[in-house]
C-alpha cells in the first residue's frame, strides 16, 4: 500500500522530482561527476542551472518583461519583513488585508517598520470567509496593497484575486503555480517553494521592475530586492540545490502540460473531496465558507475532537499521512498542492467513506 | 581517475554523506517511506533531527550552556545585517577589523543601521596581513567587535582569534569546525554551512544567551535572534533537507574523531601545500604572509596570469577542479575544507610538481 502524503508544508514532491534530484545529489556529469551540491553558484553550469529556472518559471506563469524574477532565502516570513523595509518609512503606509494567521503575521512585522494598517479582515468570523473588498477606500500614502491568496491554516483562498487602486503585493506561498494568475497585474508575488514548487529553504519573488527600482536604497544591500536583482540573484551563495530541485519541479509541470493542466487537476481533486464532504449528511463538515474554499487545503471537523482523533490515526493506519490540522483551525486538513494526484484524492475519499460507515 | 573538488564553495562533501543524503532524499523508513524533503518540521521526527543536529554540533564544538544555537537562512551576508540591527542604533558603536573582501561588506552594511567604525584594516598591504589588533582602542559605546576568522578570497587566517574587551562576534563560514574554538570567548560566532559543515541555505549561528536576550525588540520578528531561539529556529519553515545534510556532516566529523582530529589533518593537509609552494625555488608564490596563512584557503600565484591560466586548464584536465582564483585575489586558490582528503592535496602536490618541470 503506498503511502499518500498530505502534508502542509513541506509536502509532496513529485516521485520522479526526487529520483532526480538523488541522483543529480550524487553526481552531475556536466561537472565532472561532482554533486550538484558541492559546486561553486559561480560556474557556468551552475549559473545556466539558475538561468533556465527562471526561464521555465517566465513560461509556465507567463511573467512578462515587466517583471523580474528573484530566487531569494528566508521563507515568506523574511519577505513580510523585507518588503516593508523597502516600501514603508515617513508617511507611507502599507495596507493589509488579513485573512488568517498568515496575512496577520506580515502585518506585525510591518509594524515594526512603519505605518501599517489592516484594511479589512475576516477575523470575526474566524476566518471561514474571506473580507469583502469590492469597495475598499485607501488610506492617502497608501504603498501598497497586500494580500494572502491562499490561507493554508483555515482553507480559505481568494477564487480570483481581487484588484486595488495601489500596487498589489501578494503571498502565494501556498497556490503558486496552482492557477494561471496574470502576474502583470501585481507589483510582487513572493512564494516559499517548499509547498507547491520545490523543497523549503527557496523563496521565489516576482517583482515589477520599475516599483522595484522606487524602493529605499539606504537599507542594507542585503535586503534590496534591487541589488539582488543586479547580481542574478546571487549576491550571496544561493540555496543551490533547492533552486535545482525547484527546476525538476518546474520542468515536471511543463511534461503535465503547464498551469493551465495542472489547475484543472487542482480543481478536480478539490471538487471531489469537497463534493465528499458535502455528501456526508454532515458527518464530515467543511470549515470554510464554500464559496472561499481553497483548492490547496480542504479543512473540515467531525463532530467531536475524539473522532477527529480517531480519524487522523485509521488514516494514518491506512497509509494517509499528515491530515491533522493546525491547532489554530482544529479538524482536519488535506493539503493537495499540485504534486499530489487525483489517485490519491481518491483514496482518501475511499477512507472517508469507510470511516462514515463505521463511525 | 578520480575528481577532485577544490571549490570555494559550496564545496567538497564527503561522498559518504552525500550518498546518505540521497538516500534520504528517496525516503525514511522513519517516516513511511516518505522523503526527508517532504515531511513537515513539525513532525516529532523532524524535531528529533533538529535536536540531534544541534546536540552533536555542541559536542564537536564544545558549546557552553551559556550559548544558544540556531539554524538560520539567509548567509553571512544575511547575518551582516542582521546582526547589526540587533545591536546598533542610539549611541552604540559596532567596530569592525577589515581583512578582506567579507568583513568590508560586514562593515558596509552595517553602517546603514548604525554606527560602524573600521578599527584595523590590512587593506594597505592587500590583505596579504592581518592587521595588529594586540592593542586596540575600542571607540565609546562599542556594542561588539566583528572580525572574520578566515579570509577565503586572499588566503588569511587567525592564527589564534584575538580578544577583545568587548563583545566579539566572528564570521566563521570558511573555517567552522576546522580547528577547535573557545566557543565561551565569543558572544556570537556565524557561518554559511556549505564549506565545511553541509550545503548551502543553512546558516548556523551560536550565540551567548544573555546577550541575544539584551538585543532590540522593536525589529521585525524574523530577525529577532530571540524569537528564533525561542521557537527552537522554527518561527518559520526552516531549510530542511540543508539542516539534515548538516546533521550527516556533523556525525561523519564525529566518526574522523572529532574536531581535533580533523584539526590536525587540516593542518598536515596546508603544511603539505605550503612546503610544495615554498620549496618551488619562486616558481610558486604564496599570497598571504607565512604568519598569518590559511588552512582552508592556500593562495598562490605562478609567474604571469597566461601560466595561471594554463595551470589551471591543465590542472582540470588531471581532475583537480576549481582551482582559478577569486578574481580580487588573482592566482590559483586551493580551498581545503574538512572533508579534503589529505591524499587530494598530495594529488595536487604531485600535479605542481609535474608542472613547474614542463613549464
Amino acid at each position: 500500500m503506498s503511502t499518500i502524503n498530505f502534508s502542509p508544508g513541506p509536502s509532496i514532491v513529485a516521485r520522479e522530482v526526487l529520483e532526480q534530484a538523488a541522483q543529480a545529489l550524487l553526481g552531475v556529469p556536466e561537472v565532472h561527476g561532482l554533486s550538484i551540491a558541492e559546486i561553486s553558484h559561480r560556474l557556468p553550469y551552475f549559473e545556466g542551472i539558475v538561468r533556465e529556472t527562471e526561464a521555465t518559471l517566465r513560461r509556465l506563469m507567463g511573467i512578462p518583461d515587466t517583471h523580474v524574477v528573484l530566487f531569494l532565502q528566508g521563507g515568506a516570513r523574511g519577505q513580510f519583513a523585507q518588503l516593508a523595509l523597502n516600501w514603508l518609512g515617513g508617511a507611507k503606509v502599507g495596507a493589509y488585508i488579513d485573512t488568517g494567521v498568515w496575512s496577520r503575521a506580515a502585518f506585525d512585522d510591518a509594524k515594526t517598520l512603519g505605518d501599517a494598517r489592516i484594511l479589512a479582515t475576516g477575523e470575526g468570523n474566524g476566518y471561514r470567509e474571506l473580507p469583502d473588498v469590492s469597495d475598499l477606500a485607501l488610506p492617502e500614502g497608501v504603498a501598497y496593497v497586500h494580500t494572502t491568496s491562499n490561507n493554508t491554516i483555515y482553507g480559505t483562498q481568494w477564487p480570483t484575486m481581487p484588484t486595488f487602486a495601489a500596487p498589489h503585493i501578494s503571498d502565494m506561498s501556498s497556490d503558486i503555480l496552482s492557477r494561471p494568475i496574470d502576474v502583470s497585474r501585481f507589483a510582487m508575488i513572493y512564494a516559499g517553494a517548499q509547498k507547491n514548487a520545490g523543497i523549503s529553504g527557496l523563496t521565489l519573488c516576482i517583482l515589477e521592475r520599475s516599483w522595484m527600482d522606487a524602493a529605499r536604497q539606504d537599507i542594507p544591500s542585503i535586503w534590496q530586492y534591487r541589488v539582488q536583482h543586479a547580481n542574478d540573484s546571487m549576491y550571496n551563495t544561493p540555496p543551490t540545490f533547492a533552486i535545482y530541485v525547484t527546476l525538476l519541479a518546474l520542468r515536471w509541470f511543463e511534461k503535465q502540460g503547464g498551469v493551465a493542466a495542472i489547475a484543472a487537476n487542482n480543481t478536480a481533486k478539490a471538487n471531489a473531496l469537497y463534493a465528499a464532504i458535502d455528501g456526508s449528511d454532515g458527518f464530515y463538515r467543511g470549515y470554510a465558507t464554500p464559496a472561499h474554499r481553497s483548492q490547496m487545503n480542504v479543512t473540515f471537523r467531525l463532530a467531536t475532537e475524539d473522532l477527529e482523533k480517531t480519524f487522523v490515526a485509521e488514516a494514518e493506519a491506512a497509509g494517509l499521512h499528515h491530515l491533522k490540522g493546525h491547532r489554530k483551525a482544529g479538524g482536519i486538513r488535506a493539503s493537495l498542492y499540485n504534486a499530489m494526484s487525483l489517485e490519491g484524492v481518491e483514496r482518501l475519499i475511499a477512507f472517508m467513506a469507510a470511516f462514515k460507515s463505521r463511525h
